[in-house]
C-alpha cells in the first residue's frame, strides 16, 4: 500500500464502504493506519473511525492530539457515535477534546450523553431528533422541521412535545404533508406511542422495538421529558450483538473474534473455557482413580466412560440452552418455573428411556455381561434425567440473580456434568457388582 | 377462559400486543383458539394470525373455509404478510382463498408474490410502496403520495421510477418538503442506492441493510424493474432466526424450540443429535474395547479418557463456531483459506502447548508413572492441534460445498472429536508402553 501515491489509494478506497475500510485498517500497521486516516476527507475518516473495534481505536486516539480528535472527528458524527469515541477516552482526554469542539452545542450533547451508562436506552439514544410544539401547525412545524433537518439523515418520526418539553405524542411525515396546513398538531399526533425511559437496559430496547416492529423510538426521562431517540439500526446491532455473545459462550469463546483476528486474540478467547475443560478433566482423573478398584475388576466398564460423559454433556447443554434462548427472545413466558421442571422432567424422562433401551438392546446383542449392561443402561437413565433438570435449573437460577444466564451453557455444563455423570456411573456400576 | 363472557375476555385481550395474543393461541385448544378469532375484529386477527407458528397456523386454517379465510384475514393484512400465509396453505385451497377475495389488485399482488422462493428477496418483500414518475414535479409527487398513502402503514423512501418501470433513484421525505413544489423530481433524486434483485437470498438482504443501516431496500426484477420493497422489520427477524439457527445447531437442538413448547416438540428437538452422540458413545466403546490389553496393562490410562475426549470435543467446537460465525457475519474476510489454516494452526499449537504442559506439571506431580505422564501429555499435545484443524477445516468445506457449515458445529464435531481423539491417545499409549 505504501509504495503507491496517495491518490491511487484513495481511487481503491473510493468504492468501499466505512465498515470494509475499518476492516483493511485492522490488518494494517499504526502507521500505515495513520496514514490512511489522514488521506480520507474528514467526514468519512469519522465513519471508519466508528467501525472499528473499541481496542483498536483507543489505541489509535492515543497517538492524536485532542485538538485533532475534535476537529477532524468529532465534529463529523452523531452524537451517539461521538458519546462512544469520547466515551472509550481516558478522563482528561475526554475533557479536552471536548473543550476543543466548536461546535460547543454539540460538545454539551455529548457530555450529557456520556451521563448514562454505556448500555443503557440514554448510552444508545442520539439528541439528534425533529420535535414540534403541540401547540405549532402544520404549516410552522414545516417550516421548524426543515430548519431542524439540517443536521439529520433521515426523518423517520416527528416527535411532538408541550412547552415543558414532555413526551406528547407522534407524527408521522406523512400525517403532516396529508394534512391542511393550518391544522394544530394537537389534534393530529398519535399520543398511544411506545417510548422508553433513559435506564431501560438495551436488551429491553430491542426487545421492544423488536416487538412492536419500531423504526425508531423516543426516550424519555423519569417525569417523561423527551431526551433523545434511538433508531433501528443501533438496535439491529444489539440484537446482532447478543446472540454473538449467547453463541460465543455455548461455545466457549470469550470475546468477539473472528478468523480474520491475530493469532494471539484467538487464542487468548480460547484459553478461559479449556482452563476450565482442563480441571474438569483433572477431577474426573480423580473421581476415576478414587474407583480404581471397580475399574480394574469389572472388565470393559471403561468403554462406556466416553458414552456416558458425552450424553450428560449434550444433553445438558442442549436443555440450558432452551431456556437461555428462551430468555434471551424475550417471549412472555406463560409457564411457572415449576411448571418448566416439571415439563423438563418429562423430556428427561422420555429421552432417558429412549437412549437406555438402545444402549441395553446393543449391549445385550453385543455385550458379555448382563450385569454391565443392567449399569450402563440405568447409569445413562439417571444421568439423562439429571443433566436434564441440572441444565435448566442453573440457567433459571443465574437470571433470577441477574447473572447472564448464558454463563450456564457451553463448557461449563458440559464439564460439570460430565463429572457429575462419572460419579453416578461409578456408584451404579459398583452398586451392581458389589464393590464396596 | 371459556367461562368469561365474551366481553370480558375482549377486556383483557384489549391491551395485549398481537404478538402476546398469540403466545396465548398456542396454550390454548382448537376450539377455544377458533372462538377468540372470532371475537377479534378482523384487523386484529389477522395481525395475530401473522404471528403464531407455520405449523400451529396451518392446523387452524385447515378447518376454515376459503371465504373466511380471505375476507376475514387475508384482506386484512400487508402483501408480504398475506402471501406467507397463503403460501402455506394446499394448493387448491390457495387458489380458492385468492378467487374469493374482493380486493382483485391485491389477490394479484399476492399471487404474484407466491411466485418467489419463500427465502430470496422475492419471497420477503411487500408490494406496497410509495412510487413517483421522475418527470414529475415536487407538487404532483405529493399529491400522488397522499393518494398512494392510504395503503401503508409508515412511508420511509419514496422511490423514483421511470416511465417503463425502471428503478431511478430514491427521494426521502424530507427532501420533497423541503424543496419547492415546482421543482422536477429528476433534479432531486439520490441515484447512488442500495437496492437487491428479486432472487438475493435473505442472507444476503440482511447483511446489506445492516452493513449500510438501510430502513427500507428496493427489490428489482432482472433488468431493473422496481417489484417491491423489504423493510427493516422483515430483515431483523431474518437476522434473529439466523443466528437461533446457528445456536440451535452449537447446542444440539434441530427446530425452534423455546421452554414455552409442548413436551412432545421439546423431546423430539433433541433426539436426533443425541442419537449421533450415543453412536458416538458406542463407536468410542469399541475403540477402547479393541485396546482392552492397553487399558488392563497400563495402571491408570482409563483415569484420563474424560480430559482427552473433552478437551478434543471443546477445542473442536471453538474452531468450527469461529469459523462459522465469520461467515455468518457475512464481513469481508481478508484471508485466504490457506492463510487461515496456517493461523488456526499457530493457535492449536499454542494451546496445545499451554496444556500439555500443565497436565504434564500435574501428572509430574501427583502421577506415579512418568511413561504415563508423558504419554498423556503428548496425546492431549497432538489431540488439541489435530481438532483445532479438524474443527476450521470441515465448516470450510461444507461452505465450500453450498451446505450449511453450521452443521459442522456441536454434537457432530464434539462426537467425531472425541472417538479420534481416543484413538489417538491409545495409540500414543501403546508406544509408550511398547503394546502391540
Amino acid at each position: 500500500i505504501e509504495s503507491e501515491s496517495a491518490e491511487a489509494v484513495l481511487d481503491k478506497l473510493e468504492g468501499l464502504h466505512p465498515t470494509d475500510i475499518a476492516e483493511l485498517m485492522d490488518e494494517l500497521s499504526m502507521d500505515e493506519a495513520k496514514y490512511l486516516y489522514l488521506l480520507l476527507d474528514p467526514e468519512r475518516a469519522s465513519d471508519v473511525l466508528v467501525e472499528i473495534p473499541e481496542n483498536e481505536r483507543r489505541r489509535f486516539l492515543r497517538v492524536l492530539p485532542p485538538e485533532l480528535i475534535a476537529r477532524q472527528f468529532i465534529e463529523y458524527m452523531d452524537s451517539d457515535d461521538a458519546a462512544d469515541v469520547v466515551g472509550d477516552l481516558e478522563d482528561d482526554m475526554k475533557e479536552a477534546v471536548l473543550q476543543e469542539m466548536k461546535d460547543k452545542e454539540q460538545a454539551g450533547d455529548i457530555a450529557d450523553l456520556l451521563e448514562y451508562d454505556e448500555d443503557s436506552a440514554g448510552g444508545l439514544m442520539a439528541k439528534e431528533l425533529i420535535k414540534v410544539n403541540e401547540n405549532w401547525t402544520v404549516q410552522t412545524s414545516l417550516k421548524e422541521i426543515s430548519a431542524q433537518a439540517e443536521h439529520i439523515d433521515e426523518i423517520y418520526y416527528v416527535y411532538v412535545v408541550d412547552d415543558g418539553g414532555f413526551l406528547k405524542g407522534i407524527l408521522s411525515l406523512t400525517k403532516l404533508i396529508l394534512n391542511p396546513t393550518n391544522s394544530k398538531i394537537k389534534t393530529l399526533l398519535e399520543d398511544d406511542l411506545h417510548y422508553v425511559k433513559t435506564d431501560a437496559t438495551q436488551e429491553e430496547v430491542a426487545q421492544l422495538m423488536e416487538r412492536f416492529d419500531l423504526v425508531a423510538i423516543p426516550v424519555v426521562d423519569h417525569i417523561g421529558r423527551l431526551k433523545g431517540r434511538i433508531t433501528i439500526d443501533d438496535v439491529v446491532d444489539v440484537i446482532r450483538e447478543e446472540a454473538e455473545k449467547d453463541y460465543q459462550m455455548v461455545s466457549g469463546i470469550t470475546g468477539d473474534v473472528e478468523s480474520g483476528d491475530r493469532v494471539w486474540n484467538l487464542t487468548r478467547a480460547r484459553l478461559p473455557w479449556l482452563l476450565i475443560g482442563l480441571l474438569g478433566g483433572i477431577l474426573g482423573a480423580r473421581v476415576l482413580g478414587a474407583n480404581e478398584s471397580a475399574l480394574a475388576q469389572i472388565q470393559g466398564i471403561a468403554f462406556f466412560i466416553p458414552l456416558i460423559a458425552a450424553m450428560a454433556g449434550n444433553v445438558g447443554v442442549q436443555s440450558s440452552s432452551i431456556v437461555v434462548q428462551t430468555i434471551a427472545s424475550g417471549a412472555r413466558d406463560f409457564d411457572s418455573i415449576g411448571k418448566k421442571l416439571l415439563k423438563e422432567l418429562a423430556v428427561g424422562l422420555i429421552t432417558a428411556l429412549v437412549f437406555s433401551s438402545l444402549i441395553f438392546v446393543y449391549n445385550f446383542t453385543f455385550g458379555d455381561s448382563l450385569k454391565l449392561t443392567w449399569a450402563v443402561s440405568i447409569s445413562l437413565f439417571i444421568v439423562i434425567v439429571f443433566a436434564s433438570l441440572f441444565g435448566t435449573t442453573i440457567p433459571l437460577v443465574l437470571n433470577k440473580l441477574k447473572i447472564d444466564p448464558a454463563l450456564a451453557t457451553g463448557p461449563f455444563i458440559t464439564t460439570t456434568n460430565d463429572i457429575l455423570g462419572l460419579i453416578m456411573y461409578m456408584m451404579v456400576a459398583k452398586t451392581f457388582f458389589d464393590i464396596v
